[in-house]
């Protein structure tokens, strides 16, 4: 038996999070029985996407409860041990949450090799927020020599590896954080082509400037008035990735910037992995399935199994008044102004 | 030389088209020089992407010229020709728009088969709504069987193709449309399995219960509150096409039901054909590249090519400050937590 401290989740947030949400409680652990293991915590990640976890509301995965320690990644060393797999002394990625230490049966406990890197960087670079900016920047945003990559967030443990990975694969790197400290951090030692600050009152225009063609991957990790800044300079052809919301609270009492149908949108794609793509017919992928198109659909006409509706108007001089009600939802099926009666061929 | 009327564009729209931005016009037309063809407008089909076509404003094509005839697809029969490939009597697909007769050189010009279906289906359901309605479901949105697709302007050229594809891939159909006419066209004479009013009072209670198992595809026509309607009901890897915006005038004054940053998004993603996709680290195709992510950034940590930054804080009872100044832009770097000073392995 040891002390176990612990912070507890006590409390859901009203708008946004607070200290009052949260307690410091003292408890105590037991020694690990037998094929258990004791973990001390030496280090713990602090994730936006906690935030979502202390409202109920929905989400990709189950709210936090209330009285017991907050959910988050650590990095632990293995103090006691009576598990065949792992020995005192092992340094292991878990996810014991808020709290100094933790028993475990092992299970979803990942081994780390201190000789490889800090072992504090599997809960940074090259652990979770590492792999969600690279594995979505390449899978997703397939960056292509040339093209601009805007990131939002850049400082932070995903922004600053979909920057740096964007300019590895070719790719211009623009990034927008808050602070000129952080501004400068990007280009000077990160090496992102440039840098914006959502503070400053020319953003919107020095972001402009700073993608002169455009932006052609936008990878948001904040939402809100930087994504509204950013949409408005999508290149044709471009990939908005929705990683994160940090700059909204979309659990929040609606009325904050969080609130309104864009933010519903960006939740929605985040929360349920939504795809929205907008496209024209003469796009080539389309194109390229016109004779399929012709065969199949033909065919359907031919059988009679695929039907239609026209809304034929007679005479030239009726196509204004027809046009103008298209858009009060008047007409009742395909729009078609007949020009030569009886030659309908 | 013969008499040929036209409707020109004689101003571009304030709020929305109205008669007065048109204005039928006589004039003459010569007869076909060598190589050229004289046509005769049998049919022109009135379309809702004119309406942009009226604004001075960015879209995916030049914006119509005052005092000309409106732009439009047409189909048409040759009645003189001094072009090699073309005979008096063929019916042609053209785009010469609103007027009586073209002369034209031949380029542009598809020949119908009257045999194959009436000629002006090359308007609709052959044509280019037909066309952009299953091409655009079944390469983008790839509906599976069992599956809900939604679509609204059900009733028009592109919806009807739509919903019916999408039955025919064993897909369930629900279509929006406004009034119970359109609606009980869509269930009685095209099978749709559902179809919703949106000027019902009750439409979005309406549409929820036609998708008990939500909506994995929005074949999106309209946008506007149609589309906020919907997006609730989205389900898990649901697909929006966005398709057209009928509902909203994008370029008219602000303050419209087209107004707003979702509008907005809608708009670019249709003009400049984004793709905007949510996502979530551990979804099965990211994670799939995890170790082509851990041997990459692996490789640039050692090699000192790629870099990051840790902002730490001391001791569990700092987590619960830290982590609410996460949301105020406070940390610079990946928030970690030391639980354990010295024993940072």
């Amino acid at each position: 038996m040891r002390g176990n401290r612990q912070v507890h989740l006590v409390s859901r947030p009203g708008n946004g999070p607070e200290l009052g949400n949260f307690a410091l409680c003292d408890s105590v652990i037991a020694d690990p029985g037998p094929d258990e293991l004791l973990l001390r915590t030496l280090w713990l990640s602090l994730d936006p996407y906690m935030r979502a976890r202390m409202y109920e509301g929905r989400n990709y995965t189950a709210p936090a409860a209330l009285d017991q320690p907050m959910q988050g990644s650590t990095v632990a060393r293995v103090v006691a041990s009576r598990h065949p797999d792992f020995t005192e002394g092992d340094i292991v990625e878990s996810a014991h949450g808020w709290q100094e230490y933790a028993l475990s049966d092992g299970s979803g406990l990942r081994r780390i090799d201190p000789a490889l890197a800090p072992v504090q960087t599997a809960l940074g670079v090259l652990g979770m927020p590492g792999q969600t900016g690279y594995t979505a920047l390449v899978h997703h945003g397939r960056p292509q020599p040339g093209e601009t990559v805007v990131v939002s967030a850049a400082s932070g443990a995903v922004g600053s590896v979909v920057g740096q990975v964007a300019r590895k694969m070719g790719a211009r790197a623009v990034g927008i954080a808050g602070g000129m400290a952080k501004c400068r951090y990007l280009t000077d030692d990160l090496g992102f082509d440039a840098a914006v600050d959502h503070r400053a009152p020319d953003f919107a225009a020095a972001l402009a400037a700073a993608c002169p063609d455009g932006a052609d991957i936008y990878y948001d990790n904040v939402g809100g008035r930087v994504f509204r800044a950013v949409l408005p300079l999508m290149a044709d052809r471009g990939r908005i990735l929705v990683c994160g919301t940090i700059s909204v609270d979309r659990d929040a009492p609606a009325g904050n910037d969080g609130s309104g149908p864009a933010q519903d949108l960006l939740n929605a794609a985040l929360v349920r992995r939504l795809a929205l793509r907008g496209f024209v017919y003469t796009d080539p992928e389309l194109m390229e399935r016109a004779p399929e198109f012709r065969a199949r659909v033909g065919g359907w006409i031919r059988d009679g199994s695929l039907r239609w509706r026209e809304h034929v108007v007679e005479g030239l001089e009726a196509a204004p008044e027809a046009f103008c009600g298209l858009f009060r939802g008047e007409n009742f099926g395909r729009l078609l102004v007949r020009l030569a009666p009886g030659e309908t061929a």
